[in-house]
């Protein structure tokens, strides 16, 4: 059974935190047919940390977590903290295969995600 | 004549700014029939910043400058930071429009675009 969990940096703004939390429910509903459990985690500031996330997607009988990274830039929490926490965190759950997935921003369809809502908004009432 | 100015946070990381340089040359040729000039600035740590890009829209010949937020989270810099600098700025250049799109993370279609990427990296080698 394999698990997708979306990280983010967690922020001290509930609602930024909530966004994510929103975010995390309407991928779900897009990802079901191959990621039977889909939960949202954060690297700070905010709940489920990334281990507890981790251990949530085992006890809901996952086999296989997919870490990802909701960031744009692949910065320090990116290349190390994110990996480090949750390669530490599944050796709780021996026979659990743990994958780390590019982050956001590294994604090949990024360009031309911003240029379809570069385009979007080419209809917004203009302001001086 | 319509100019587009992608706006991220900026980096210590000369390698993240170049990231965005990067994908902003990708996205220029994805949206040249709709902005006739797409610009990256920073909100800090790199150059040009955002009063420097805008200046350099109108240098170009921008009649109207879009400004697109390229951050995740609706935090003090989207609601607060960008749209002020800009606003202050474009008083320097009467006739011009400015317009502050929505902010990356905002966008409908993100949750599509996270699930497209997620289901994507399912062929990823597993590790242990």
């Amino acid at each position: 059974m394999k698990a997708l969990l979306l990280v983010s940096h967690g922020s001290r703004r509930k609602a930024s935190n909530d966004e994510v939390r929103a975010l995390t429910e309407a991928v779900r509903a897009q990802v079901c047919e191959e990621y039977e459990i889909v939960e949202a985690a954060f690297l700070e500031l905010s709940e489920p940390l990334i281990p507890d996330g981790i251990d949530l997607c085992v006890a809901r009988g996952a086999t296989e977590v997919v870490v990802f990274p909701y960031f744009l830039a692949a910065g320090r929490h990116v290349a190390d903290d994110i990996p480090g926490i949750a390669f530490e965190a599944i050796t709780k759950h021996p026979g659990v295969t743990l994958r780390i997935a590019p982050h956001l921003g590294g994604s090949a369809m990024m360009s031309r995600f911003v240029a379809d809502n570069a385009l979007s908004v080419s209809n917004l009432r203009a302001q001086s």
